[in-house]
């Protein structure tokens, strides 16, 4: 059996999110079906997390064992040739037999996108959060920066999670604005339940001063309610995860 | 009867483009239904110009005459209102009677992307031109340089157009490259038929070594199959008309 890593690329927007529902196959059992059409090998990928319904994706990365000799490198174009256009793998290889996509990974980089404009946008509508109050860019920016380092994040987590231990790191956060859009770029060694989605809804909270407090009071008080709105999927991409 | 100025984006994908055909309203006569159906008044609207099936805006400009007393400024809500979501009203004014979107018409912008990677975007797919092969981006850049300033374009455009002056001048163009994303920008005072397209098609030819000959050459040519191919309409945004 050979362990083999792809990388995924998709757009959300049909799909129930990665997981398998008992109605439809989402992005995993779509890439599973593929995988068994051209291996006739019923297999099941772990990825390195599950996104949501409706969030994208540019570097997902999922693994799984294989009997099938095809050659390692060429199972992306393979399997490219059955996916639907929505889903496309970008890259794959063999990897050692103890490699988990879920356990390995040490970083995960998450893009979220806003489009910021009185008027919705034909062009962006599908990728990003349609924001239309005048948004204090330069003090989103300042905030942010309360992100980095170890936190205890447990009010930017959606109830209905089990995850007991809610302290993450984050490495990086930049925010850049480029006419009406707002690129935000995460990284951190992990993220709770919509982590990131609060995270990007508390920045547009603080952006409308809708939010007063600083987002250092707001990290501390480690309380939901504290926190902003959930961003919605459809802006959110899991752009790259590091091994 | 006042004279009112529109400013418009769309994506291009669902529609046979700007101009209405027998069989599909196209973009203008989607927009003629809504200003029907906020004004009651059947009006012409007039294009900066017309765009090919596919080709998308960012700021194609239109303008038309009516008698409602509707205020200029809420004209653009009320017409997204009734507008289908691939199409936004993003300004709307009253201008002098003597406005025309076409003949006062001072420079136009458009902006071209290109998405190049061995392999297809889920993401991009419907508003990027997916060039597989590498391309020598450098290159590509230098050669650009050529096409500034005052020019013959006659080899630069698709037949079946009429245009006898074939003389066009181009303001300013750049190329930007991040991640895998191409993005040409080009300012003129004008643009024969698919005259974007075809400068695109052929610095792509000359980024991957298909014309070996300097672009310089290529202009001086004056013929059409000196040029390159015709970059596809879905990668194309008109992206702002000055007047």
């Amino acid at each position: 059996m050979r362990n083999i890593k792809i990388e995924i690329q998709y757009n959300g927007k049909n799909y129930c999110g990665w997981q398998k529902q008992p109605s439809s196959l989402g992005i995993q059992g779509t890439i599973e079906k593929a995988i068994y059409e051209i291996t006739n090998e019923k297999v099941k990928i772990t990825g390195s997390g599950r996104t949501d319904a409706g969030v994208h994706a540019l570097g997902q990365v999922a693994n799984f064992k294989i009997e099938s000799n095809i050659p390692s490198e060429k199972i992306a174009n393979a399997l490219n040739a059955k996916l639907p256009k929505d889903i496309a793998i970008v890259n794959s290889c063999q990897v050692d037999d103890d490699f988990h996509s879920r356990y390995s990974a040490k970083k995960k980089t998450y893009r979220y996108l806003i489009y910021n404009s009185p008027y919705r946008s034909p062009i962006y509508k599908d990728i990003s959060y349609h924001v239309k109050y005048e948004l204090d860019f330069e003090k989103m920016c300042q905030e942010a920066k309360s992100l980095l380092g170890e936190h205890d994040f447990v009010g930017f987590m959606s109830s209905g999670s089990s995850v007991k231990d809610t302290v993450r790191e984050i490495y990086d956060i930049s925010l850049c604005k480029k006419e009406d859009l707002i690129v935000i770029e995460i990284e951190g060694n992990g993220f709770l339940y919509n982590m990131v989605r609060i995270i990007v809804g508390t920045l547009v909270d603080i952006g409308r001063n809708r939010i007063k407090e600083s987002l250092e009071a707001v990290i501390s008080s480690k309380s939901r309610s504290s926190c902003g709105h959930t961003a919605p999927a459809h802006g959110l991409f899991l752009k790259k995860v590091d091994y």
